[in-house]
């Protein structure tokens, strides 16, 4: 196995911190994409969508999508579980994992690529250019807001996103909320569940990753 | 268990079709979202995003994501295997579902929420009202032609979406095409590896679902 890894990025850091949870190395390659090297010939033959991060299998496949490579490495290394230890928690996991991508994640995007002006005409990843939408930025922000109010009514519930363990929809969450510093904006003040759950997640030895 | 669902919805279709490929019946519930029952307080205690499908399991807690109801199913009731059937298949599965969401069917759902007569203010699903963007509605629709094309590369070397058998993929990849109908996008002439796919998919009988 390889990992095409992009170390500033924040979908490959997903990932990054999934396996240092599982205590695994797999031998990393590094795609610049300041340079643009997710459009190389080589890396295209890979992942068509020109993203990462990619887990080339020992077939030379590429699986390029975050949740599938933590899912597979889950299978290959199931402790610690980082995707639940139950139906039941699997399916809360899988859940808030899509939310935190669904309502957090895509949102921040749509902020960050809609507005930073390196990226006029990248407002989407992969092949395709896309111009900027001042308002998408707009709304992704404003999405991004409403996110973290919903996060902080959960985790008055729960020690955890997904309920009591750390899952991979912890990971997620932590990614956003370091990715929302991006663009300056950070944990309101009145979302105490949200700043008592970062403090712990954010100390973890993976959260270096 | 019980199954939220609204028979008029790409979403909950999705749900509708893996459990009549599993040879499942669950009792259901039907939430008219044309009347907004989706924003009761009753459905917004089970799913406070306001969004079909919701799954209730039997202790009364909703997950209220397509992926995560189906794979609780899947764990439930494993055969025909939907996700895989190795640990490589299954992540090439959740890989080209994501692929289709992302790449597919939000595309879609901008290009069509983004410019419904009916969705003034509703251009995001849930709780929130957020006012259309036109230029989000072109972008969509253009989107949603290049990975109709990305498809058909794929479709070319494979018999389904994920590779060699009918898997959840194919479920959202087919439920995207009927969905793009409702902007009047079919399938273009010259993709003819999506169209091969398209009528082996849509003639099986959970395609009614």
């Amino acid at each position: 196995m390889k990992f095409y890894d992009c170390k500033t990025a924040p979908s490959p850091r997903r990932v990054r911190i999934f396996l240092a949870e599982k205590g695994i190395d797999i031998e990393t390659v590094q795609i610049d994409l300041g340079k643009g090297e997710q459009f190389s010939d080589e890396f295209r033959a890979l992942n068509p969508d020109c993203t990462v991060p990619v887990l080339q299998l020992d077939d030379g496949s590429g699986i390029s999508e975050v949740t599938a490579i933590c899912q597979y490495v889950e299978e290959l290394h199931p402790e610690p579980a980082l995707f639940g230890s139950s139906p039941e928690e699997r399916a809360r996991v899988s859940m808030w994992n899509a939310k935190v991508e669904q309502l957090g994640l895509w949102a921040m995007m749509d902020a960050f690529r809609n507005s930073a002006k390196g990226l006029v005409d990248r407002a989407l990843p992969g092949p395709e250019s896309y111009a900027q939408i001042p308002e998408l930025a707009e709304r992704g922000r404003k999405r991004l807001l409403q996110f973290f109010e919903r996060l902080d009514h959960q985790l008055a519930e729960c020690t955890f996103v997904a309920g009591d363990n750390y899952s991979i929809a912890d990971i997620s969450a932590m990614v956003l909320v370091d990715f929302a510093g991006w663009i300056k904006i950070t944990i309101p003040d009145d979302l105490g569940h949200v700043a008592r759950w970062y403090s712990d997640v954010s100390t973890r030895a993976s959260a270096a990753a």
